[in-house]
C-alpha cells in the first residue's frame, strides 16, 4: 500500500495517553490531506518481545531512514539502570537542538498576553552527561561537559533559525559568572556565530536574571539559546506563561537533517485510555514537523484550525478547564480545516 | 561611645547604591529606636590600602564576633582571578543557607496576588564548587558537588524554619531524574529530615516542573528547599512574581548562629550617588536580621511602616514607576513608625 508520492514519517505513539493523541494527529492529517504515510513503531515502557529491549533497532532505523518523525510521551521504564527513553533517543539519533516555540494562544487567557518566544536548547551534553560518582561516602559529584562542537552547532542552528524565521534577537542564557569555563565556552561559541549574523541583535543574559525578566516581561526576549539544563528549565517556565506543556510543541533537530517532533508533557497514566487527553501539544509538534518538511501550506492550515478551535473555547479538554473528549476536540479541529 | 545595652551588628554598605540604601536603614532603625549599634566596614571593589585585599580580616572578624550583619550590593572586582565577593563571604563565613521570603506587597500590583513563598537555598556547594577544567581543547567540564553534610544542614534548617514559622509544606526541588547521584543524595537527606517533622507535608518537585507551576500558580508552594544553582534560579523567578529583586529580602544563615542579611540586587552603578535607589530590599533584609535577633516587635513595626509606604504609593522610587528619591521614601517610612 505504499504510494511513492507520499512522504514516509515515523510515529512513536508512546505510553499512556500517547496512542490517543497520536490517533488525533493521524485523523487531522488525513482530513487535511497531508501527503504523509506513517510508519508506526512502539517505543515505551514495554519490552519488545523479539529484541528484549525497550527501544528496537527498527525504531531507530525508521527515523534515520525517514529523517522525520513524531513522538508521543514515553514514561521511563521502572527499575534502576534504565535511562530515560527520551534521553536515549536524543543520544542515539544525535538530536542536538531542541526547539520549543511558545506563543500565547488567542482566546486562551493566562496572566500573559502576546508571548512569542523560541527556546533553543542544546540537547546532548551539559548536565545531562550521565557522569556521576561517589567520591567518598557522603560526597558525590556530577560532571557537566561543554564542548566547542556541540555549542557551535546549537549556536549556528539558533542564529540560522532566527534569520530564516524573521526573528530579531538571540539571547544566550548562561551562568558564566560562576561556571566561567563551561558556560564561558558556550558563550564564546555564541559570540563567534553572532559575528556572522550582524543583522541579528545578540545579547547574553544570566539565567537567574533571565527567569526574573521572563516572569516580569516576556516580551523582552525573542529567541533564547542555552545549554541543556537551562533549556530544560526555561522552556518549561515559558510553557507555564501560556498555559502549560499541554499546549507547547517541540521539535528535536539531529545531524543529517533529522527532525523528531515531540510532545514534551508526560504520559498522564491517570487519564490514559479515557479519551480525556489534550492532543494540542502533539498536534502543534506535528505542525512543526510539516514545516521542517516545507509543507508550509498544510502546516498553516492545520495550525489555524487548532488555534481557532482553542479560541472558540467550545471544545476544551479537562486540563484547560473544559469537558470535551479528545475525540470531540479533534473533530472540531477537523471541522475547521 | 559603646552602650552595653546595645546589640552590635556589622554593616557592609557595599558598592554603588549601597551607601545610600545603608543610610536609609540606619535612619529607619534610629527613628524606630532599635537597640543596635552598627559596626561599619567597607567591603567592595576597592582594595583596602592597608591589607591590599578586597575583603579585610577585620570585616570577617566583625561578623564572626557580632554574629549578625547586614550587607549591601557588592560588585565583583574587575579582572581575572577575582572571585565574587558575595561568594567569598559565603565561603569564609560558612553561610550555608540563603533564605528569601517572597510575598506580594499590598498595593504594588503585579500579575500575581497573594504570593507567599520562602526559598531556602543551599549556599556553599553544588554547581558553585569552582572546580572546572579543560579536558582537551574544546572540551571543558565543571564539577557539581553534593555532600551529605551540607544537604542535611540545609534540610534541617528548612524544616525547622517551616515549623517555627507556621508553614505547612516543604518542597524539595531537584533534577534527580537526570542527576541521580548528586540530586539523589540531596533528596535522600531531605527525606530523612522530613521524617522528623510529620506535621509538615513533604514533597519532591522536579525543577523544570516547579518553574512551570510557579508561573502558573505560585500558591501551590510554601517553603522550597534546594541545591545552590536551583536556589539561585528559583529565588529570582519568585522575586519576579512580586516585582523584582528591589523588593525581596534575603538572609544568609551560617554555622554558629551567624546571620548575614543582604540585598541581592546589583550595585546599580548607573544611578549610584543620585539619591534614586530603592532601599526596600535592604530595609526588609534588615527586618529579617531583627527577627533573627528576636527583636520581633521592632521588626513588625518597621516592616509595617515599609509596607504601608509602598501600599500608599505616594512615594515610590523609579524602579517601581515612581519619582521619589531614596530620602523621600525613607522619610515616608519613618513617618509611619
Ligand atoms: C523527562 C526528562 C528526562 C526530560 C528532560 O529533563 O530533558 C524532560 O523534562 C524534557 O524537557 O524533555
Ligand atoms: C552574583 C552572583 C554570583 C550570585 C549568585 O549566583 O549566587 C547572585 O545571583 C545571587 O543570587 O546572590
Amino acid at each position: 500500500s505504499s504510494d511513492s508520492n507520499l512522504i514516509r514519517a515515523t510515529i512513536f505513539p508512546g505510553d499512556g495517553i500517547g496512542p490517543e493523541i497520536a490517533q488525533s494527529v493521524k485523523q487531522v492529517f488525513s482530513t487535511a490531506g497531508v501527503p504523509i504515510e506513517w510508519e508506526e513503531h512502539y517505543v515505551g515502557t514495554e519490552i519488545d518481545p523479539r529484541t528484549q529491549s525497550f527501544l528496537t533497532w527498527e525504531s531507530l532505523e525508521s527515523v534515520r531512514r525517514n529523517k522525520v518523525g513524531l513522538k508521543g510521551p514515553m514514561a521511563t521504564p521502572i527499575g534502576k539502570g534504565h535511562r530515560s527513553l527520551n534521553l536515549t533517543l536524543r543520544k542515539e539519533l544525535n538530536l542536538y537542538a531542541n526547539v520549543r516555540p511558545c506563543y500565547s494562544l488567542p482566546g486562551y487567557k493566562t496572566r500573559y498576553d502576546n508571548v512569542d518566544l523560541i527556546t533553543i536548547r542544546e540537547n546532548t551534553e551539559g548536565e545531562y552527561s550521565g557522569l556521576e560518582h561517589q567520591v567518598v561516602r557522603g560526597v558525590v559529584e556530577s560532571l557537566k561537559i561543554i564542548t566547542r562542537q556541540a555549542s557551535m552547532r546549537v549556536a549556528e542552528y539558533a542564529f540560522h533559525y532566527a534569520k530564516t524565521h524573521g526573528r530579531q534577537r538571540v539571547s544566550a542564557i548562561h551562568k558564566a559568572n560562576i561556571m566561567q569555563k563551561t558556560d564561558g565556552l558556550f558563550l564564546k561559541c555564541c559570540r563567534e556565530v553572532a559575528e556572522k549574523y550582524p543583522e541579528i541583535v545578540y545579547e547574553e543574559v544570566v539565567i537567574d536574571n533571565c527567569c526574573m525578566m521572563l516572569v516580569k516581561n516576556p516580551s523582552l526576549f525573542d529567541v533564547l539559546v542555552m545549554p541543556n539544563l537551562y533549556g530544560d528549565i526555561i522552556s518549561d517556565l515559558c510553557a507555564g506563561l501560556i498555559g502549560g506543556l499541554g499546549l507547547t510543541p517541540s521539535c528535536n533537530i539531529g545531524e543529517g537533517g533529522i527532525a523528531l517532533a515531540e510532545a514534551v508533557h508526560g504520559s498522564a497514566p491517570d487519564i490514559a485510555g479515557k479519551n480525556l487527553a489534550n492532543p494540542t501539544a502533539l498536534l502543534l509538534s506535528a505542525v512543526s514537523m510539516l514545516r521542517h518538511l516545507e509543507l508550509n501550506d498544510k502546516a498553516d492550515q492545520i495550525q489555524d484550525a487548532i488555534l481557532k478551535t482553542i479560541a472558540e473555547g467550545r471544545y476544551r479538554t479537562g486540563d484547560l478547564g473544559g469537558k470535551s473528549t479528545t475525540t470531540e476536540f479533534t473533530n472540531a479541529v477537523c471541522d475547521h480545516l
